[in-house]
């Protein structure tokens, strides 16, 4: 197993060297005043990540799946109804997870490739006079389909149809890589991991809830222990945990949220847009399509890409690890088969994203398909060498 | 902060280097391949330790409380009655858990101190003609009272009274240091975590499943989706995970279990009963007393230690921290202050715990107790001699 | 400092994981039986990548410049004649270094890529007919302009001269990953170093002497202590060292050479060969020249690549990284300025090499040379694929 | 092999987390500027630490034994008169490879457990009216024995004769754990390593020259290139190295100056004469004896403990390793089979120490001699409490 390649899933993500070692950590008592010097900063780097100085942020060791069920089973009680929308593999298993807990969900079908339907999600949501909707879950980035839902839609349409749904988002695959404004959209729980663009090894679930959130957890029926926020928020008042917390997790996260703080959030947007475009780029010399059906919902976390009707996708990511030891996302649900995935979010770098496009190139040109060998990476290179020329005209 | 001295909390552990660098990975493709070669003899691993070879193992990016989650929502219902005791602060959380998911808990109180009251549980059991207790929960070891109780009596009991309630046993901080046997007691659920007797860090709920368990499971009502069997065992079937798997601790966890089986499980159990031994010996040479109320009540991975009245037991472990720099276990529940604890599982050395006692020791004098310096590292010493004469003459 | 983007300066390389970790080790006392255990499989390793069966491996907590030190002070005495080329800047501080020890060195001067003139040492050994020729010196691959020479040509000059001195090879970048063959080629004494073939970071001096050099140790009358071979060998006689061994990179060392001998000494070559071939044909591509005056004279650890006149090669390194963050090598002596150098030895992947080429070739863009991007890319991607499918049809 | 006891040899020491991870790095070109942001500030720490603010530091990828080398051949001439004392295996050492450099070594015989006899010296010296003395060479610290040497007065003897030679002073085992002050004292060329008071990996020779000695390195004849500071001066004056520097122990070489600096060099130094008073009572306690004959030669960095006439020390050292795991040094040369050590240096504990002595104690009554088990840690625990209260006092 070569582990020097770089790897181009969209997550769990390439890790920087700081953080390994900051994660990579001897025992210490977690009962200790020590703790809470981990703790603490690490809550407050991610508020600052989240945009928002009004939520709480609690941390659990977990993944973005347990963070959906821990923004679920605190505000949500059996039987409650909850708007969304199935536009991809992640968003299909929220609402699976939403209906294995007893919610009534109301599901708004979309093509995968297609964002969350803010005017549809209005239309639901102003017909709903009864305020039967408890929850409208949005899916700010589907990771299946390299789809980017404009969020502060959602919000506007919410707004214009005076609803007082919760608003439950998964920035699972956005937060920490793309812009999300947790208080600007009044969202009332964020939802994300260590794995993304905190660019951490997986196993925190890492969930930001609002003021209003917070309150709905008083009323909420849904059966929870482990990720009970209020036991959750009985233990940060002591600078404790509920129960045997990550501590080498946490000291990453508090230093990867240093790292994402000090580069400054939004030149970390503007470095995975620059890295995304390039690799969009590419996509278009070699005359593919993005599965995102239009270049507003694309993604600059990862780029799901359409391969020809008849050639089967899995067999480019299966060529890429055996040929050349590199790892892409393959297809998953409804467009197994039919797309790969570059992930291009994390600690990345122009020159590391070119290889993974001159290697998908390799691949593409070794199943046969008619790609000129350097199109791509060409056409990078030209968009990574006018990005920099311009951070360079900026400096200057 | 000095991170050479060892830590004397009762799990998380002192980490081997070995495994310190086994879960420090860089980041690989848990839909690839090479996740299998890591996941597969973890599993194999983690069934050899728990002695069992029907049962099936699953392993959550979560704690020892996710792991009671897991064990509890598989197999119940919201309602059903199930059977437990109150000895000690775990066991009260796992208690307090099943309240709170709808579980209807018959407690029997004990003194903190005592173990699991096999012979009550019987009497309860056997007047439960109609079977509506469907489990019988025991915590194998307090971890706050330094009591391992009696599985097998337990099993006994259950058996004597001829009831098929399902047996859950929470593990946590004895498997790994101390016999467990999955099969031979008919354990139904086994709980554990990465950071007692594994070594590891914390991260890792780890649950052995009966093939009764796995039948249970089938019309089991409790709401899950993050902790459900079914999803995780339809991720194995093709080496895969139904999220993203904390992969850097499942190859420690595949470790670990290499380093317990190689040492040998027997010669695992006799040397953290040898080290325990010594701690007694420290004890006793103190004039002081465990919470433990019986000798075969005495854990061999924790040792709490009742201090005179008037006198606060956190003291102790605040002015070992400031002074000496090594952490001990505070009291926990209704015995806080009125015990410390000496964790003393995991990778540790006889050479290493001397050096917990003689601190215990300088703390002890330090605040007053009239205690004579080295005495009780003299007894400890002795025991560790004859222990390591003994094993020279076997060796021989 | 983003350490995420390979490097390629021509030595030190880039760590395998393995590696990183095997040379992080805590302290183990290097006077108890652990370190025989280390020392002598790390002896045996080199040995076997020296491809010699009778020679002694001595390892020093050095450089490759001590292990030039090594080799003079430890066969010769003052004042001792040795013949020796100049072809570039590492061949030139090994003259530099006898001539400050007091040695007569017959200097044969050479153009700058070219290789040692065997035939011109044939003239020359013939020539001395009292034999007051001590020593041959000749570097295997000059590190500053990519020049390998034939090493089997300079001892069979030496044989068809019947000429009796000791040949000492600096094999610092070539030992490891292009053919080095001590014992055919009878050398005498090979030098290199840790950072270089074996992959890891700086720290030792290896350097093996046959039977004939361990004879001249006796008569030899350069001061020396620290690298002195006796003292070396009396220590290994007792799995020890004659000071404080660097015990750490001699554990590297160990699983360098298992990585090497597991990979196989001629695939390890093969795969050096075909990455550089790779780059040879990006330069080809680009319209450029290697500073090595012959194909049969380019290394496959490292390019040394000519830029147009007027054109300064260090604003090329500079570029790299202070835009793109990739270190590549400068020109050193003769040809600072006129060569920029490209590092292909160690643990690279021909994914890593693109990364390398598709960079370079955004800064030659960027500095205004008339390369068209993508096109050395596009060469070493058809070069790789066909590498590629080359493996697999011989595995077939 | 366990890793997780402390060692008690006297150097390399237990190496603390934060310097393994500073040393563990992955390659950076050594010829960008990042290299210079690791070299200064490890030259500007290392002149604080010696106390010096005229002298310049030269940092080798080598050992002490390199640093010994690197002292001799800079200011000396072949034939050159050099004064030194022969009481321990470290001082014999040094005159041994002075006298295979040619120099003219005047030794000045002592008992092993004596220090450098500064009367004597001033005697010498006085005689020395032409001055062919060049150098007085002093060991501040036997390793071997245990034994602290007066190097201030060793200066003032040279003082008092008006004697004009350099001064040498070998401070591997004391500098950075023990006072030392090369501009007080008027050092011209101090010698130390990484692996001692720097508490790092061995690797590194750290020399200090005073502006008299680079002087003096115009005229000096010895041969050397390796380890010639007119290189090293030449590189660094470029943020360069002459050959390929060990970049990740100069890194922790930084880390590890910050490290003592921040603690404080005299607080350094206090915890150092505590730790080593603790150990002195064990032994005191044990009814044994040091080496070192007096307690103002007492070093605080190691105790050579002499055992009782017809016991063999190297037993102690072998039962201590193969019974408990446990590293304590050996005797060495003269005092071979006559003393075992305890090194109590670089980034020690109270606590640490404690285990040591715990571990020794078990040891000697292993063997058979009349110690009372207890004893020795008893005294120990005394000494530590009392300093703990003292520090705390001082504190308020």
């Amino acid at each position: 197993m070569n582990t020097q390649n770089p790897i181009f899933i969209p997550g769990p993500t390439n890790i920087p060297e700081v953080l390994r070692k900051a994660v990579d950590m001897p025992t210490i008592d977690h009962r200790s005043p020590i703790f809470g010097k981990i703790l603490k900063p690490a809550l407050e780097g991610v508020k600052k990540v989240l945009k928002t100085t009004q939520a709480e942020v609690f941390v659990f060791p977990s993944t973005g799946t347990g963070g959906w069920e821990t923004a679920i089973s605190n505000v949500l009680s059996p039987g409650d109804q909850v708007l969304a929308t199935r536009n991809g593999m992640f968003s299909h298993r929220w609402i699976d997870m939403c209906q294995r807990h007893g919610l009534d969900v109301i599901v708004v079908p979309q093509q995968w490739g297609e964002g969350v339907p803010a005017a549809r999600f209005e239309e639901i949501l102003a017909a709903d006079k009864q305020h039967r909707i408890k929850a409208v879950l949005a899916t700010h980035n589907e990771t299946a389909t390299g789809v980017r839902s404009d969020i502060g839609a959602v919000r506007e349409a919410m707004d214009a149809a005076r609803h007082p749904a919760l608003f439950l988002v998964d920035g699972v695959s956005s937060i920490g890589s793309m812009d999300f404004r947790m208080d600007d959209w009044r969202v009332d729980v964020a939802v994300t991991g260590s794995q993304k663009g905190f660019m951490l090894p997986p196993g925190l679930a890492i969930v930001g809830f609002s003021q209003r959130a917070l309150k709905a957890i008083q009323t909420a029926k849904l059966p929870r222990t482990f990720f009970d926020i209020r036991d959750m928020a009985k233990g940060y008042a002591n600078d404790a945990y509920p129960y045997t917390p990550p501590v080498g997790l946490l000291n990453g996260l508090k230093i990867a949220c240093d790292m994402l703080l000090e580069e400054g959030l939004e030149n970390v947007f503007a470095r995975h847009h620059r890295i995304a475009g390039g690799v969009r780029q590419a996509v278009a010399a070699w005359g593919m399509n993005l599965c995102a059906v239009r270049p507003d919902l694309h993604s600059d976390t990862v780029s799901a890409i359409r391969v020809p009707d008849g050639f089967d996708a899995n067999r480019f990511v299966a060529h890429a690890l055996n040929a050349y030891g590199v790892s892409f996302g393959t297809g998953l649900g409804d467009v197994v088969g039919k797309v790969f995935r570059i992930g291009h979010l994390g600690s990345l770098t122009d020159v590391m994203a070119l290889s993974g496009i001159a290697t998908a190139e390799m691949v593409l040109v070794d199943l046969g398909l008619p790609i000129r060998l350097g199109s791509g990476v060409a056409a990078a290179q030209e968009f990574y060498r006018q990005g920099h020329a311009a951070i360079q005209r900026e400096a200057a």
